[in-house]
């Protein structure tokens, strides 16, 4: 037993139960091909769900504690989910994020399929997206044979390092061949995001059947979008 | 407090927030999406939904009441949807519609996406739309930076004066990078009209990926299906 | 009021109130796009959904009679479908039929809209139908202007006639334009019908942007799959 | 009356059942086109779904026990499933194998329309299939007219064989022009497998529209995928 503050843990085991909960209700996610974690970075700790436990038998209490290194320390038993140290990578390199969210929802992993990045073709992206949603390089076999979890975290992070993205306007990315990854200030955004990517996913998928050779959205609209709901300027929403 | 007949603006608040009410229930809407206005010409007032607030935590008395200028004249604390002022523009320009509403539905926004008109493959989409529903031009940089929630409804009205199109024979219209808006006489068919919308801009796209160059109904069957529904000789439905 | 046996007609009316109802239920229809109506030849009545009612407003008792000329009989003020002399068409050209089902259903209305066949590429169609579903030529302006709705039946039939086919071997048809049509011993038998056309539409539909110039299966096939179901040595189901 | 252990064929019964009713709950199954086999290899029978049955009719009784060679020992009265010869060819194949299902699942029966193998385009697929999912080819005409669902096993054995497949890391296979077929060792994961079928068909159509000429996932990754799962290497899930 760990000297945490227990109140605490159970109100983050909660959130975390509750967001991913809300995934196979949001369509989101099949059997048990989603995760949702947490991160408390004060206390240190990371609350995640545990590794392929069905949705309709997971518990509040099975969500799995671990420490920022991925190291359970609170587990009822249970392994935690098996890309746990993608969400670590993550948390570490993205200091102001507070949740990630990883599905296997369609329209996105048929983008990361195709190995391309989603373009930015409407205000319903812009609103969210900040520009495409970045598709990851191919891990290579050294990669996926040494230490698989952490380096798809890895090929994230430099996936926005060399493209100079902002994780908090590009709050999302796809990893070639495999899925989205979303993430935000809490468990409920993280999940919002995720949502909101499949669906910027579909409509890109059904525009370029529409119509070849489109372009994005101009810079003027994308700025218009993004800031009328982001940043100190915005006016969607209420206060 | 201003002194307008109190019962009435409840009904309005009632109608407004049943009808956007039954746009996430129609799977026209996610998240917070969409918005419905009503317009009392008499009373001088729009009631509209409020800006993002959740669906499910939405209730009558939180329906915005705007001047027909677009100034809140009745909020209970909350900001009117920031797309008012498009919907003021409407109302201003189509002196005989009750009702608009916006949403972001899948297979209308990747048509705007697109930015083409939805043709008029068949009966379903004659019944409600007299010819094609048209995709505005995209607004300009400086549309866009000064005022552009009334630009939105400005280049809307444009483009059916332009074409010389009948806002009541074509109760709609996609908005080129961004979505649908709707109209009606009433919320509940402005919501119709909506999901009309959407319907026909999905069997539209399914048709042209099954046969290339198809061309549109010819005009005596849109005449028919369209007459057959609308005007004084009409003859679906009930008296 | 006529002197028709009461009981049977209720009988009636309730089997075209429950086969109308599970049409939006099945998702083949939104709105009141949709009708289903029965007939019992030796009473020499047509038992059909009442025009632009909508479904959850429905009763057993607004079910409209009609002769078999389409005149109303029975109709509880109500306006019967205005697709009725189609039906009365369907019914007078097909002789073994007991009811008929019309609905906009999305993927057999696009096939339509494309004027296009839908071929029988798979043993899910030829369990139903036994070859391609039949699209129709598309109606010239005098037959729209002249008697819209008798000649959309008319166009079934010849298209039928032309080419001899049999409407009990394929137990449906879409309209140029238009949409599907269905037919069978029942109501209950003619939903399915719809239900399995607009399913077999949907999957032919994959197929052809899964592979370019497919061929329809084979006769030996088709032959195997149909007379599984149908005819003196069917051995699929019960007895 | 035969001298089985009455309470183990129960639970046999009521497994099958369940899995017979999982299959139109997962959007799997339409009307009664779907049906779920296990075996008792000690006991030496097969029970499987009778023929035909509607679902929401169907009980736990009616489910029907036949022996290994497909000769039905009790049946409530009812006929079993049509394809009951297929599911034994099947055990009798692959001895690893308990249980089986086939369904006409929208897009697992577009690619066997198509008649093609469903490539491993992500580690959605390669998590449960060990590379392609394969389809057989077409039956030739006396396969059919002979012994037709004994030959729909022989073709799904033979190309097993000939492609030196092993049914356990491909648990399912498409016949040409017709649909899926899954196994697992219950009936819960053969479902699984079929619900994991059509998603990874779903999603590898939607890939090869957005990107030509997409080639499969490298084999450092699919094995990466399928052995976290499977084997004794794997750290998927619970111990």
């Amino acid at each position: 037993m760990i000297s945490l503050d227990n109140k605490r843990l159970v109100e983050l085991k909660k959130e975390v139960f509750e967001a991913n909960m809300a995934l196979p209700e949001a369509g989101l996610v099949k059997l048990t091909w989603g995760n949702v974690s947490v991160i408390d970075r004060l206390l240190g700790v990371i609350v995640i769900k545990p590794s392929g436990v069905a949705y309709d038998k997971m518990k509040v209490e099975d969500m799995v504690v671990a420490n920022l290194a991925g190291i359970p320390i609170e587990t009822n038993g249970l392994t935690p989910s098996s890309d746990l140290l993608t969400h670590t990578t993550l948390y570490q390199a993205f200091p102001n994020i507070g949740a990630v969210v990883h599905t296997h929802s369609k329209w996105a992993v048929a983008w990361a399929q195709a190995k391309r990045d989603i373009p930015a073709y409407g205000t319903t992206h812009a609103d969210t997206f900040y520009g495409r949603v970045p598709c990851t390089r191919e891990l290579t076999d050294s990669e996926v044979s040494a230490d698989y979890e952490r380096e798809t975290g890895n090929v994230i992070v430099s996936t926005f390092t060399e493209r100079r993205l902002d994780p908090e306007a590009t709050p999302g990315v796809i990893v070639s061949s495999h899925g989205p990854f979303t993430w935000g200030k809490t468990a409920k955004q993280a999940v919002e995001h995720s949502l909101i990517l499949d669906e910027v996913a579909d409509m890109a998928f059904v525009s370029e059947q529409l119509a070849h050779n489109l372009s994005s959205i101009p810079s003027f609209l994308l700025n218009k979008h993004y800031y009328r709901k982001h940043g100190e300027n915005a006016y969607y929403g209420q206060k």
